[in-house]
């Protein structure tokens, strides 16, 4: 199955620089489609410092076990990343351990490093052996034609059922030094990041002490892949690793919130936010992009789940595939989210155009212009719960007979 | 629209016996739909206990609000009920108050008893003004046409965009003398009651305390429509309530665990796993009903929570929309749920066949017979998540093209 562009999707693949430290190579490993590149490996220099977060699923897979294994015992440092589609190893038991083994195994020797700076990372079918040897007999090659360039094809090689390649890229200054920050990410469908998010690879060439570098990842990963969702669904090898090389040439700084980061960070959010939307503009069967921005609830994470509740709902998602302003789901979402709500209090505004305040329709509602407005592909929901200061935003994707047509097709 | 009947509704409505002391008539109010019932008025018997349990949105609807005052005042009694389809007097502020005031007055002036005795109860459109003067025109009318037969008319009058009519009937013997159970519901869409229900409405003329039938009550909707789900959402309406007349000539019984209970117990049990059955096969654009057994869990809710993880999940829903024994996305569920689940001991079955235990696929598993068992209506699937003895059930439908052709024109 062949699936078309997201109408939702940003125009070209960007112009992404390189991050000085960080080398890649793709292959068409075969793991399960033929003909494709289907692999990637990322080369870090050495004292390279990696962070990382990943799925809370009780059933995670095998990489993302070895992951955290990893970054423990090589004190948050990494030498490798390495990515395949189209078998994400989970649910495979004793042999999917043996396969992560022989495939750090290979990288390790073949760029001479630990295995335990070798972070791998799987997706695509669950419950099937992956073929490890279609990818430890590719390695040696990988690892022979490592460049600096080649973004767009690493974006492309991680895809399974995106229907664009996802990446991103800023420059900021570190201490008056020019740093780079570039991304990519895959992800689709199965897509409610708990914690965590589908995958995603963070590179720079800053200069930071591996716990300030898990501290903003983390810090910005909350507020970004941790605000979305396709479809509730938690896949079981979310993944976000980010890798700073030290390569800016700036002096090494250990603490996430020192002021000389202050325009680091603010880029890492953006990019990362950036990368997250662009996971749900391709949500499967996407035809429009939703951004739910609750406030007037209790705190930041109870406003979180209520955009959730709202974000999740099939009726809610089925009425924006419809064009129906059909508000009064927004209503039932927010009852059912088990968080503080004053259904008295409760206002709505879709489009920016208001619909309902003080827990009734506003007088003389018309609804022509917010018809207009979800006639659109940008919908914009607004909620105030009547009871805090707590706020926070989520993004999300319509349900369309796309979704339905995918994954009643596919087996991911 | 008119929507075809589901294809796993039951026969034909079932032959229902009067329950004495029950008296009904309905009629077209044209509350939203023109030219059909749309009203319904149940007359109790003077003397009758009531119980009732309701949703537990915080954005729950102003009939809920009145029903368990109502409770409250009489002390667990009830003279009336009132139901209409098409409005569910949700999210309408104070003139959605207002509009129960009048209904419940018109009905406590027809019938001769205390406004606190009736019981109304609305499902349809939510944030629109309840007409409730098409409503209080016709009581007078609805009160002069009781009868204690009509059941199926009852039953058609309350329904949304439900394909058929949902009722079921018992007779049991308690101390020596016969007992009649008979209930009706509604519901399709905006369904997982959440210690509650759609629209139900169960009468009996058993001869009971009020404290007793609501135990009772508690009991059975715990194990039935708190265990279904067709979509995950929660309505603002969600509503059974459960009647007994006394009439039926026994001593009255004050202790809902008391011996000459035991065989009207399971009646109820039984009717009302029924009833929400029924809901379930009546799901919008169901094409197969789902029975999901999770057993090896901490406990009893956990295991319900790991359920309607499954049942609730996109991804397995359309996976057996596509008749894909898509096992993996089962092992996802379960992992997202939150609860605690043994990776390693996990086992799953479909239609009775062993796919996977200890965590990895069975060896030489053939997918052969699954698909056949995929293929048909009913559709099985087992989980052992190997960490305890908890277990539940919990069922569902599948997500097909006509959930999202029902929820993107229809305005509920």
């Amino acid at each position: 199955m062949t699936l078309p562009r997201s109408p939702l999707a940003p125009g070209a693949f960007p112009e992404m620089p390189s991050v000085p430290g960080v080398r890649m190579a793709t292959a068409a490993c075969g793991v399960r489609y033929p003909g494709r590149p289907d692999v990637v490996l990322f080369e870090l220099a050495a004292g390279a410092a990696m962070a990382g977060v990943f799925t809370r699923s009780a059933t995670a897979a095998a990489p993302v076990l070895w992951c955290r294994h990893a970054l423990q015992q090589s004190g948050g440092r990494g030498r490798a990343v390495l990515v395949n589609a189209g078998n994400a190893n989970a649910f495979t038991g004793r042999r999917g351990e043996l396969a992560v083994n022989e495939t750090v195994a290979a990288v390790a020797e073949a760029l001479g490093c630990e295995v335990e700076s070798v972070y791998p990372a799987s997706t695509g079918v669950i419950g099937e052996p992956l073929p490890s040897e279609r990818i430890t007999g590719n390695v040696p090659g990988l690892a022979g034609h490592l460049s600096s360039a080649g973004w767009a094809d690493a974006a492309d090689a991680i895809r399974t059922t995106d229907t664009f390649a996802k990446g991103a890229a800023r420059t900021v200054r570190v201490e008056g030094v020019d740093v780079t920050l570039a991304g990519i990410a895959k992800g689709s469908g199965m897509i409610q990041p708990d914690m965590a998010t589908m995958l995603s690879f963070v590179f720079t060439d800053a200069n930071l002490e591996p716990a300030a570098l898990q501290a903003l990842l983390e810090d910005a990963n909350d507020r970004t892949f941790n605000c979305i969702t396709v479809d509730g669904d938690t896949s079981t090898s979310d993944t976000v690793l980010l890798a700073a090389t030290g390569q800016a040439g700036h002096m090494a700084i250990a603490d996430p919130m020192d002021e000389r980061l202050a325009e680091f960070r603010e880029a890492l959010l953006d990019l990362m936010r950036d990368l997250a939307q662009q996971v749900v503009r391709d949500g499967e069967g996407a035809q429009r992009f939703v951004t739910i921005r609750v406030s007037g609830a209790r705190d930041r994470l109870s406003a979180r789940r209520i955009g959730f509740a709202i974000a999740n709902s099939p009726l809610v998602k089925t009425a924006v595939a419809g064009r129906d302003p059909n508000w009064g789901r927004i209503v039932m979402a927010v009852g059912k989210a088990g968080e503080p709500a004053n259904r008295d209090r409760l206002a709505i505004a879709i489009g920016g155009i208001e619909i309902a305040r003080a827990g009734e329709p506003v007088p003389d509602y018309d609804e022509t212009p917010v018809q207009q407005h979800m006639a659109g592909r940008e919908i914009d929901i607004a909620v105030d719960v009547g009871v805090g200061d707590g706020s926070a935003t989520v993004w999300t994707c319509d349900l369309t007979h796309g979704y339905v047509d995918i994954n009643a097709d596919y087996r991911s």
